[in-house]
This record gives C-alpha cells, sequence and structure tokens, in this order.
C-alpha cells in the first residue's frame, strides 16, 4: 500500500476519472505538464481523424493545493469532449423509451464482436447480448486517465533526478538496428517530433512508409515499445518475494495495456539465444562506482534496479479494428458477420510508447517510495540521499 | 484476496516454507502428485550433479485433512537434506566465535559478486558487506517451495478438467520450428521424459548437442519455455481495472521467475511484426459454441480468457554462473577479480519450464477463484458449471 | 480484490471524488437513491447552520450506463457548492502572489492546531507549517464519497434481500435502555425521521434535550450508533485467516469514521461482564433451519455470518471544535492559543450513524462477493442461491 | 505491501507455520525471546490444565542468520507435542479406513456445534457435515503463531525504543479504578507475574476469586485487555485514506483475535458519554515538545499516533466451552444436545492480553516500516532520526 490508483470511465462516457493514493506531500504538480503528457499521447503518424476532437480536457479536483501535492489523494477527471453525441446512448440514467435509443446510430446493440478485442469474452463473461458495454471500457481511451495519473508522479521523479522516455523499435517488420543506441535523456522531444517517435532518422522513414502502405491494403500494424529510464538509483524491488520484484511489477504493468502481448527486460528474449558468457554485464569499478561494461540486463538484476539505465520494451499487435474488417459471428443472429468497426487508426504503436512509458513512471515511483518511505517530498530526497550517500564505494 | 502465497527460505538454510491461503474445503491433496512436482523440477539434461542429491523431502504441515483440503491456509516444508554440512554457515542462532565461522569454507564472506545475480545490488539494497545473505534467498530453489504450492493448487483445477503443461520451445539458437503444434493435454509425461523436455524429437537431439558443446566450452544456455493449459473456461480475468487483466497477472508471475527476462502471450512479439488481418483470432460458430480459427492470442483477449488453450511464453537467460567466472570486482578489496561460482548447470531451462507451469497455474486458480467464489470443491464446480451453462449459444 | 474503493478530496476543494471497483454488471443504479442517502448524511438536529448549503451536487462519471452498472468501476463526483469562494485559498495552481491569498480570510495559515484532530500530527507527518492541508482532507466531509459509493453498493444488497440500517443508542449520558430491540427492517424511515435518529421517542426527547444543553454550554456530545443488517445470508467472512474475519473488517471500517474511538460486536463490551453461560447464543432448529435464542453475538461466529441480524455498534467522540476553544499552541509563535474553530454543530451522531451504516453496506458487498463470486446480478444471485439450497436443513 | 504475515496449523495438527516478509535486514532475533512470548501466551491462573503439555516447540526455518534478519521471509514452525495423539485422526493422507478412523475417540465426527465458536458456521459455509475441521482452525491455539511472529517484529521495535505491554483491566464485572494508571515501560515483568496479568494487586486478588467461583459454577468469564505500547514515534499511520489510518488497522487485527467482540482506542466508548470540554487532549509546549495534558485519545488523532503512548483495549466474551455445556443441535440427527466440550478453561483473559500485544506489535512495526522505508536496521533507524530530528521544535 505506498502507491496505488484506480482508474474509471468509458470511452464515450461523459468523463474519465483516476485516483492516485500515496503520493508524499510537496511534490511540485504543473498542469501544463499534465496536459502535455495528454497531449504526446494522441500524436502519431497514422492516428485516426478522430483523435484531433479529443482534445483531453481534464480537471485536477483534488490532493493538489498551490501547486503542490498534500499528501491526500490526487483525483483527476478527463471530460469527454464528444460528450454531448453520446449523452442518449451512454447515458447513465434508464432511458424513458430503451427501444427508441436502441434505434438510434449511437444507442444501437453491437452484435458482430471484433476479433482480438474484449468483445466477445466480455460479453460472455458479464452476461451481455451485446457488446457495447464491453468495448466502452476496454477501449484503449482508458490509458489517458493512467497517463495523466503518471503525468503527477513523473513531478515526483523529477525531482530526484528520474527521467522515464521512449521510442518506438518496431513497426511491423521495420525495427530499429539492434545495436541501436536508445535516445538519451534529454532527447525525448526530439523523439516526440518524429512522426512514428522513433529515434533513428532512417527507419522513422521506413516505418512511415510501412505505415502508409498498410493504410492502401487497408490493414493495421503492430510494433515494439523501448521505455528507458535514467537516473533511477540502485535498490528498487527486491530479490526477497516474488512479488516484490521489480521486473515482474514492470511486467504485469505493461502486459495490461491494451493490445500488448509480450514485454521484455533489457535483451529479453535475445538473451535466451545467447551463451552465458555474453548475456550478463560484468561489473568493474569506476571512480568509486560499481558499473557494468554493458547494458544487457536492463538494469535490473534478481529484481533489483542497478543504478544503470533501465529499459523494457514491449509488444504490441496490429489493432484489430480494420477497415477491411475480420471475420465474426453476429450474436443475435448467429450468422457469420464482418466484425464491426469502431475506428480507423493504421498504427498506434507510437502513441502506445507514451503509455508504457506512464506505466513505468508509475510502478518506479511506487518502489522509489517503498525503498524511502517519506511523507514529504523533504523527506523522501533526504531518505533516498541518505541511502545512496552510505552505498560503499568500489 | 482469493488465493494468495507467501513462500520463505533459504537456498541452503534448514527449509524451505510456503503457505498458500485461500483455496477452497475438499480439494484432492496427492503427496505422491507434490512429490512427482518437485522431482520434475529437479529433471533434466544439462543440470548440475548438485541436483541429485537435492531429493526434496517434504511435509505438509497444515491445511490438508484425510486427503483433502479444509479451506485453511496449506503449510508446506521443504527440508534441506544438505542442511548437516551448513548447520554452522547458516545457523539461525548468532555463533558463539564468528571469526571462526567466517574462516570455514562454507561461512566465508563471499566478496566476489556474480554478474548478471542480485548479489551485488542485494548487497547494496540491504547493507551487506558480502553477498552470501542475498544469493541465499536470490537461489532458484526458492522455486520448489512455489512448485510445490502450485501442486496443492492444481489439485483444484485437475477436478475442474484444466491441465496446465509445458515444454521447452528454445535453448540457445537452437529453437522448435515456428509452427509446431503444442503437445496435447495427454501428452505432459512424454515431454518429460525428454531429457531436455521439449516435444519435438529432432530438435530436441539438436538441443541436447547444443548443451553439451556449450559444457565443454566451459559455458552456460538460457532458452525459452511455453506453458499451455487446456480446459481453461472462458472469463477468467477481466478488462474492467489494469490490475484484473490475466495475461497482466500471468506477466508479473513469469517474470518473477528468477532469470526470466522475457514474457509473452500467444505469438507475443511475432504479433508486433504481421498486419492486423494476420494477427487476430477471426470468430466462427461451430456446433453451438464461439469459436476461433486460430491460437494467436493464446486464449486471452482483453485480458480474459476465451476458452481456447492458454498459451504463455517466457525467455530464461543463461546461468550467470559459468565454470569461466566473469569478471567483478571484489567488494573487500576493491581489485578486479572472478565472479564466485556456485554451482556448474549449463542450462535450466528444461526444469525453469516445470517453474512456469507451476506459476501458471497457480495463477489460474486464483483467476477461477474470482470467478467463481465457494468454499468447497462442489460450490466452485456448481458455480463454474452454472456459469458455462449460462452462455448463450452462438 | 473483490471490491475496492479509494475516495479523494479536500473539504473545501472544487470536489469530491470516489471510484467502486468490482461491483458487478447488471445491478440498479438510481440517482435518487444516492441524493437520499447524501441528504441522509447531512440531517440532524445539532448540525451546524453549514449543513444547509452543502446540498451535495453530485454525477455519475463512469461505471453506470442506463440505470444499470457495467462491470466498470463506478466513478462519483460530488461538487463543492461552496468553491467559488475557495478558489484561492484552495487553488490547485501556484498563486501568482502567495503572500496575497496568504492574507485574505480563507488562504491564512492556520496555527493554531485543534486538540482531537490530525491537526498536530498531521502537520509533523507532512511537513507542514500550518494546519490548512491537514484539516482539509481530515475533514468528515469526506465520508461523503463514501456514503455515495455505498448507496451504489446498496442497490447490490437490496437486490438480494440485504438491508442495512443504523439508529442513535446513545447521545452523551443520555442512552436506550440496554433492552431495547432494534429497529426492524422497515422502519429506516420512522428513525430517520426523529431528530437524532433515535429509534426510542422517549429517550430521543432527551438526547435533543441534551444537545439544547450543551449548545447552551457552548460544548459538544458525542455518542453511540448502531447499524443493523437484516437479510444478511449465512457464511460472509471467514474464520481460516485472520484477515478474513469479517467483525475484524467492520471494525477496521468502522474505527477509520472520523472521530470514531469504538466498535463493538454485538453485545461488545457487556459480554465480557457477564459469564458464558448468558453470553452466548444457544442454537436450536426451527422449521429447518438453525437459529439462536438470543442474538449476543451480533449475528457473526467466528468472523463468520451466521444468518441472524448483523449488529455493530460504534462510538463517537465529541466534536472537538468548540465554540468554547480548547488550549492549544500557536506553531507559529509557540505561544499558548485557543484552538481555531472550523465549525460549530454540536452533535455529529445521527449523521455519522449514517456513514456507519454505509461503512457496513461496503463491507457486507465485498463479503458477499467474496463468497458468491460472479460478474452479473445474475450469476452473483444464482450463486447465493444455489449456495443458500445446498444448506442442510436442521 | 510493507509488512505481511500468513499463518496456517490446525490445532491438533503436525504443527503452526508462519511467514512474515517485509522485516528490514539486520534486526536482532532472540530464540529465548520467542520463547519467553510463547511461554506468556500460555500463562496465567484459570487455565485449563492442557497448557502444561502445550509447550511450544519452535522452529525458525527461514529469513535469519547467525542471529540477524536478512531481508528475507522470516518462517516460523511451532510443533505440536499431542501431535503423536492425533496422527490417525488429523492424518494428511487420507486414511485406509475411514471407518475405523471416524470409530476411534479423536477421528469421531463432531455433531453438536458450540454456541459462540465458528464451529455452526464454519460448517455451513465449508460445506462439512460435522465440525471437526473447522474448529481446529478457528481454535485460538492458531494465536501463538501470531505471538512467535510478532516476537521476531519486536526486536525491530525494540532497537528503536518501542515497548508493547499489556495487562488485564477487567475479568467479569471485576474492574480496576477507571483511574488507575497504566504499568510504565519496564513494568511489564511485575504484571506477568500476577497470576491474572492484573496491574493493580487489590482488583487482581477480586479478579482471581471471581474465576474460582465461576469454576465452582461451572461457568466462565472473559474480559478487557489494555495493551500499551511506549517510544511510539509521531506521525505513524495517515488521515489521507480510511484503511491507513492506524486506529482501524489495528481495530482490525485486536477484533480479528479470537473470542474479541469489542475495540476501544483510548477512552473508546466512555468518550461518547463525555462533553467536548472533557474529551480530548490539549496541546502544550513543554522543552521544546508538543505535549499533551491528558491522554484521552490513546495517542492516536486523525488515525495517526501523536508521539504520547498508545493505548488500545479490547473486551473478549468468556469461552463457550463450559463446562456446564450449552444447548445445541446434534446436525446429524436434528435433536436438541449439549455443546461438544473442547477445553476446559475458565478464563482466557490473561493470556489473550498478550495476544492482544503481539497484535499491536505486529501493527506497529507495519505502520513504522510504512513511515520510513527502508532495508536494514541501520536504515529504518537513520531515516526514522532524520524525521524526528526534522521535527520543528514547540
Amino acid at each position: 500500500m505506498t502507491l496505488r490508483y484506480l482508474t474509471a470511465g468509458e470511452s464515450h462516457g461523459p468523463a474519465l476519472v483516476g485516483i492516485l493514493e500515496g503520493l508524499p506531500a510537496g511534490v511540485p504538480v504543473d498542469l501544463d505538464a499534465i496536459a502535455h503528457q495528454l497531449e504526446r499521447r494522441r500524436a502519431g503518424h497514422g492516428r485516426s481523424p478522430r483523435m484531433k476532437f479529443e482534445a483531453d480536457e481534464f480537471q485536477v479536483l483534488a490532493g493538489v493545493r498551490h501547486g503542490l501535492t498534500i499528501g491526500s489523494p490526487v483525483a483527476l477527471v478527463i471530460h469527454n469532449t464528444e460528450w454531448p453525441k453520446w449523452t442518449e446512448a451512454m447515458a447513465v440514467e434508464a432511458p424513458e423509451d430503451p427501444e427508441a435509443v436502441a434505434q438510434t446510430g449511437r444507442g444501437r446493440p453491437l452484435t458482430r464482436p471484433r476479433p482480438g478485442h474484449a468483445d466477445l469474452v466480455g460479453m460472455q463473461k458479464y452476461g451481455y447480448d451485446e457488446v457495447r458495454n464491453v468495448l466502452e471500457r476496454a477501449s484503449a481511451r482508458e490509458t489517458a486517465t493512467r497517463v495523466g495519473l503518471a503525468a503527477v508522479a513523473r513531478g515526483l521523479l523529477d525531482q530526484l533526478g528520474i527521467s522515464v522516455l521512449s521510442h518506438v523499435v518496431r513497426i511491423g517488420e521495420v525495427a530499429v538496428p539492434e545495436d541501436a543506441p536508445p535516445p538519451g535523456p534529454g532527447e525525448q522531444e526530439r523523439v516526440d517530433d518524429d512522426p512514428v517517435r522513433c529515434a533513428e532518422g532512417a527507419t522513422s522513414e521506413r516505418m512511415q512508409e510501412r505505415i502508409d502502405r498498410a493504410k492502401g491494403e487497408r490493414d493495421t500494424l503492430g510494433g515494439v515499445v523501448e521505455v528507458v529510464a535514467y537516473g533511477v538509483p540502485v535498490g528498487l524491488g527486491s530479490h526477497v518475494h516474488w512479488d516484490r520484484k521489480l521486473d515482474g511489477r514492470l511486467a504485469q504493468a505493461l502486459m495490461s495495456i491494451q493490445a500488448f502481448k509480450g514485454v521484455e527486460v533489457g535483451e529479453g528474449f535475445r538473451t535466451a539465444e545467447v551463451p552465458g558468457s555474453k548475456a550478463h554485464d560484468e561489473i568493474v569499478a569506476s571512480e568509486g562506482d560499481y558499473r557494468r561494461l554493458t547494458s544487457r540486463s536492463g538494469g535490473l538484476e534478481g529484481g533489483i534496479t542497478t543504478g544503470e539505465p533501465l529499459r523494457v520494451r514491449a509488444a504490441m499487435k496490429p489493432l484489430s479494428s480494420l477497415t477491411q474488417p475480420l471475420r465474426t459471428v453476429d450474436v443475435e443472429t448467429g450468422e457469420e458477420a464482418q466484425a464491426i468497426t469502431q475506428r480507423s487508426d493504421v498504427c498506434a504503436v507510437p502513441r502506445a510508447g507514451v503509455v508504457a512509458e506512464a506505466i513505468v513512471a508509475l510502478e518506479l515511483a511506487d518502489a522509489l517510495l517503498e525503498k524511502t518511505g517519506g511523507d514529504s517530498l523533504d523527506e523522501v530526497r533526504r531518505n533516498l540521499e541518505a541511502f545512496l550517500g552510505s552505498l560503499p564505494r568500489a
């Protein structure tokens, strides 16, 4: 019970809501920084026109006063600017004439579940006869809440010199070279300026071409994002119990992002292919510090941060809402049908990187607070510095 | 708080201890089945001679009466048959003459941390000046506890027709063909009979050769294991909140296994490479059921089981204790040194598959009980059958 | 992780926010019922004039569609109708001129902590130099969120025939007779009509007189409330692990209400005074059911509900904001001072009963869902009925 | 996830088992201290002869090396010295001839559930046709595990100058005077030497007489215990979220002790009877510290420790196993019957005080570690001292 959060909100409901509980007092909260992160989540080549009018109007309703956290839970509401169009179909209250609502465009039952989504299984699990109630919550729009809450948690990380950034390393078959170094601590803006948020110019162009081709083929594309965190202190997470291992916690958080199907830490699956003599990071003494000669571990050994940059990758499958829809069954008629189409993005990988980054920031903030304890930024900082100061020199 | 467990125990301590809390009453517990699972965890080509005398003598001390669970927490103790050799070095009580202990073989301070292990970071985090206290707990021997507890949880799954098996799909560069089907529900024994627990004869031979070569080179090998669960009902996990998604929970559990660096669900990272038209499982009606034409999703959509076989893969890095040790720093002298060597396995992937299987079984049992509630096997079964019976026919 | 909730919000901030996660789908949500519960929380003889303009305008922003829950987290926002007066003092953003704000009435530092409140300790814990940031969150206004969320959870209980009501059994020295029976299932309205929410007319009058006298003396009064739940099925909670015991969970929840200092189940402290022959409820068979001849246990044995009415009591201390203020220290000057005064209620016990009721409803809903599992109201009901139907007849 | 623990074990099973996870490294663990606490739990006037041969043989199997914790989970096994008598009735494995076992003394079905115990409700909840499987786990013998684990946690508290003690303040109608001061920090031994663990000589004698009389009447007695903790730093627990309030957490933990029916903090229920002017602790400055003139709050304001001694009381009902048994129903025959008798204590309040003390110690250790963070005793101490040093002087 260090840092925890709940999110709520349907894709076309009145608003998304998030509560983040457990931050110390005195952490600067910058509304522009929240807006910036929400904005980043919407960017990227290959996004549908819908994203444009999805501009996120939000309010911090609790936990922050005069620009600083006050130890209380932080509440964030992100309003749905399209809500006026959905007041009937998504009304909280029971409609007077349900039949009428069910015959309007937006209120019409959605009976052709999309493969690759929660649609069918959600319907079965929760006992529905159509999928609206499932897709509204399963939608990736929910991630806006997590990105918003993470923007607050990042205020804490910033103060302690920890920065988290992301970049796209694969879209479909197009990948950055294996030996390309990740962007450095100050390079997030440069990466964000790239239309596919790829750090490597030449690869970026090929990615964009690939997306454009997929669009022409009415197909979609997935990819892989990498999150890198700089300035992470040694000693977050623990080997003493399986659920304290930070790599496991990061893996859960990342895998829980919509459409993510794989997670790896450091070299990940590649480490499984090389011999032991090439799979680990040898330890050396350097200017009084213990350092690693390589960064294969991703900055995590035994579930604990090493003080080296943290690196995790996560794989996103292609969007399942194709403009050329997949085959499904109409649950009302039992007939073969084409799956419903909810949106028309070709590739959501660039913005998914921003979500992955947010997720990692939340987990790092949690692990940090477990290590340091403390109820105010000053206390957290003091405890962290005292710990780092106590480490024996190499 | 459905099913939860804690494990304790050091590698060379008197015993490993586990408590599994939350199982319903009336689940058959077969001590031979527990012994069998513990035995499977020790098997495999490439294991060190040490494994032979590691025969796990265990006791169930609580939660089971007359062969059935009674709703109470189940406690398992696995004794360390080598304990007599370690009574001084690992004594619970303070030694009368600490100096003397520190000069014996086993009690000697270990000051050359192994790259790729928790050794150095654990030492730093917990404030030690040598690594014994870290490696004792970080050791993969801990997984015996999880395998043992999972054997109890599998008693529940068995009763409901759910079986979980594993096989090795990669060792170093040697992998089973991408399109090779996983072993079927009854094939665990056949897989276990294979020296590297690979389901595919030709690949197995190449894997064994690869291991033998690595041994000659005094090197180690990692690999990838796949866990497949059959008979998993539709509707476990949920899309409604990130930490209810079963894929995320499986990812955490798998990534938390010692030396694991990657996890994927279904096609995983491969899904990121193919277009959307080839990445999802189209839905069809078949004899009244909704079925999928392919199994790319790994039996999980939106964090919920689909009723298709569940498939997850996890990547293990090569062991870092090489007989040809890696470079490190002696933390006592600050001099460059060769890392300590704790054991001499070449490849632990086959047995790690058994651990992965156990982990998946524990998570499935938890997700199942969340879905069904219930305090006795009868009640769990009744609720599950009623749910399945209520599903609309396709 | 069955039913969980987070609340956020400062007393004079823009709004209170709550998220309730884990309700099944299909539970009717009636906005009028929520409004009614929030209204009940504000009622009662002895309340300050402030309560009048505290009319709670709220919105359900997520988790409910067309009058029914959809399995998603439910989000509730309760707006602060006084917010316009507080936009400076409680602004989320950093003020341009902090000095100016600190000199306005509402923005002025509060440096005279009230005894009996979180004021001083909160200030010390979180590192503040005045108490505004503490009292804003520690305020009992937060309970409006819990009452609101509980109103949603009560929708589930209602459907299963479980009703939760409360009444005041003591105000100061004035208590209902020990042998007075609690109000019955249909009597909540009658109790609510009483100015002090006492079920017993004669005692109520004495309570009101006592309050009026305290008012004259510029003093405050505490008291004891009793919550009774009817229709609770046998078998909620468990004896198998300490933190599964329903009495313990109720005790935590009740003790966590602002100003509560004692909790008892059934006869509670009185049971400690009588011999064993008069402390338990003897068991008899009655029309095929096991029944108890008395109700001393409060409907809980071994941490499990017995099927008899559930009864818990909780003691509230007198409000510490007296119009005749208590002695304290001015933390700015170090001088002896009179504590700040935040409000002028004499007695908040009647409305605290409504909060206690809400708390109990939330815990019961949680314990119920642990027992039944299930993701839709139909499934919950089906599992519960099947369990009850399986109970052996006496 | 700071400090957590699971316990397992049946009253007549082979052993009790506990795992305590989350302690920092470097905490001294003294086996004699554990033995002493277990011994204290067995003492007291009014205990049955059985307690004599219940001498607890225990082993620490994990988490401690050379007298110090090592950050790993601590595992404790307490053997049942009577186990040889129970190997058949409580066998883990299915008996070859269940009929035969069911006809032996100890294996015989127990079909006459005791009022006031988990017997009947546990049987109903878990689907049994007799109560053996319930009473084995519901038994207060389980508390030995908690006392043992708490003895380890107390090692941490001791190092930080926090001591927790308990005394009996009521047995039946006999109570210590309301204004009697609690025993001081060094007085535990004196209290323990009293046959009923009462700090007040005159009252103790009356309590003993009362117990002797009850014994003559073949009746049982409950009572009230008080736990006092000295040296508790200011700032443990929090007001920011209901489940962080330390009073709530203490209430749950205490109420979860077998046979406990009431909990109060500080003056508790008495506070509900007095006016506000007499219910709070006025604040004064004293030698640079903020102090309270009285100790009505029990050292907790707003769910946070004040730095004053912590005081909680808990009420225990009389044992329900009377030698003059209560009326019940035989669940096999449906006939009226006399409840089974499991033991013959008259009053377990003195030893229950030791359990309450242990429970409080565990919660305090948890709350302390939440405040300080830290992975070694040195780090915990350093963080705590730095916090205390940062507090502004009064």
